[in-house]
């Protein structure tokens, strides 16, 4: 049987989502109390990696099992075992076919920011901050650039395994809420330390240190010098990824609602 | 010269404000970056003293100081200092007749609560959490029975140092966003616990164990053991007190947005 499971975690205190010989990685003590719980060993796949520091609020994962429990005890069960910042969040059978990684059509991603002129404190680790006012039309209006099927490979990290550059942004959405930005982006998928690159880039815009039309320039520079440097995972929240209707999985967990 | 400063802090890793032999308090930790930054033995007069686990998003305190520095230096100054879940907001010059504590008119507290079958994970720490759905209209009802001057024994812990249980309850604003709740309350003053032990019973009434009818049998009662147990400090925010307008200081901090 074919088990998919939504898993949300803070992420400060973890190297990152793969397993590692540190054992210190969300998948560890994910696996780990799955292990746990069903006595035997179980191997997850994820829908998408998340580096250190950055949060999860809907991580999907799969795995296979022959242990025949009810649905509720996969999510009760496990939950009992992890760590306090990492709970399953729901449990679903999938067919075989179903797979987290490849039968995703898109990724959601959130970056959080503080705008103040004094350091985070309260929200320590959950948010990035700037403390130079920043102008929300030049960054909407950089956002659009980035829109539609373009080579990104000046926001890629070096050590970035995808296959292609090539990915689709179908979404950029700014708000704000008092001192607290939200970025949001959905593309089909995302390169390594995309986002974190996009949003430096988008920083140095909303502050005005670069002109609207410095995006397109970095976009067609295909160089990774082009681009700002990497900004802080502190902000990062994966909100998951999308999948087709017909797989009736979960599409949000509570904890969309704790973001500004 | 009398200084006034506003203090945010998340409360996890401290032992309350109050100062301690342990050293692990907020107000060690503040008057020990005080101290570094101006070379003097500073001592400071909070506006109220928070317990083990609890946040703040905008203590205030006074102390007095020789030194001539100007006022943003006292808040960049003691910030290059303070561990990273203690910040200085804002600092304001104010008359040697101003108090921290004696001249706040009332203060107000904020509750945020998680209702989902899956305990915490990425607010961990931030709110506290009850798994059966909340009747809201049941919990506003029992608000109002709170509301104006009553004698609040019932509410008190034992260690409570208060001269007079009697206070003075001038709004109680219960909100959600999505499986958020938060809990607002003004009073002039609060007694030790007393909001840990209000929350206890508005979610016994919340879950529909007891009737609404019952905080006013609790609060006749003047007993404390009529009461329910002191919930969980994890969700409790000090928002800070109020002053009179004409000592002009800040009302709220950025961090004011960032709860649900």
């Amino acid at each position: 049987m074919r088990l998919a499971l939504g898993v949300s975690y803070f992420g400060q205190a973890y190297d990152g989502w793969q397993s590692q010989l540190s054992g210190n990685t969300v998948q560890d003590k994910l696996e780990g109390a799955l292990g746990q719980f069903s006595q035997q060993r179980v191997s997850t796949v994820c829908a998408g990696r998340t580096d250190a520091g950055v949060h999860g609020l809907m991580q999907v994962v799969h795995f296979d099992t022959e242990l025949d429990r009810n649905l509720g005890s996969w999510v009760r069960g496990p939950n009992s075992y992890l760590p306090h910042d990492i709970a399953v969040q729901w449990a679903r059978a999938v067919p075989d076919r179903f797979h987290s990684r490849a039968s995703a059509i898109g990724r959601r991603y959130a970056y959080v920011l503080l705008e103040s002129q004094i350091r985070p404190s309260v929200e320590r680790g959950r948010v990035g901050w700037v403390f130079r006012p920043l102008d929300h039309d030049a960054m909407c209006a950089a956002a659009q650039l980035l829109l539609g099927e373009h080579d990104f490979t000046s926001f890629r990290a070096s050590q970035c395994q995808a296959k292609s550059p090539v990915k689709t942004m179908r979404r950029i959405e700014i708000t704000r809420r008092g001192a607290y930005w939200r970025f949001e982006f959905e593309a089909n998928a995302f390169l390594h330390h995309m986002i974190r690159n996009l949003m430096g880039c988008l920083l140095v815009i909303g502050k005005g240190d670069r002109p609207v039309a410095w995006i397109s320039e970095v976009l067609a520079a295909r160089d990774r010098d082009a681009a700002a440097p990497t900004f802080s995972p502190d902000g990062l929240y994966f909100m998951g990824p999308c999948y087709e209707d017909h797989w009736d999985l979960p599409d949000r967990t509570a904890a969309y609602d704790w973001l500004p």
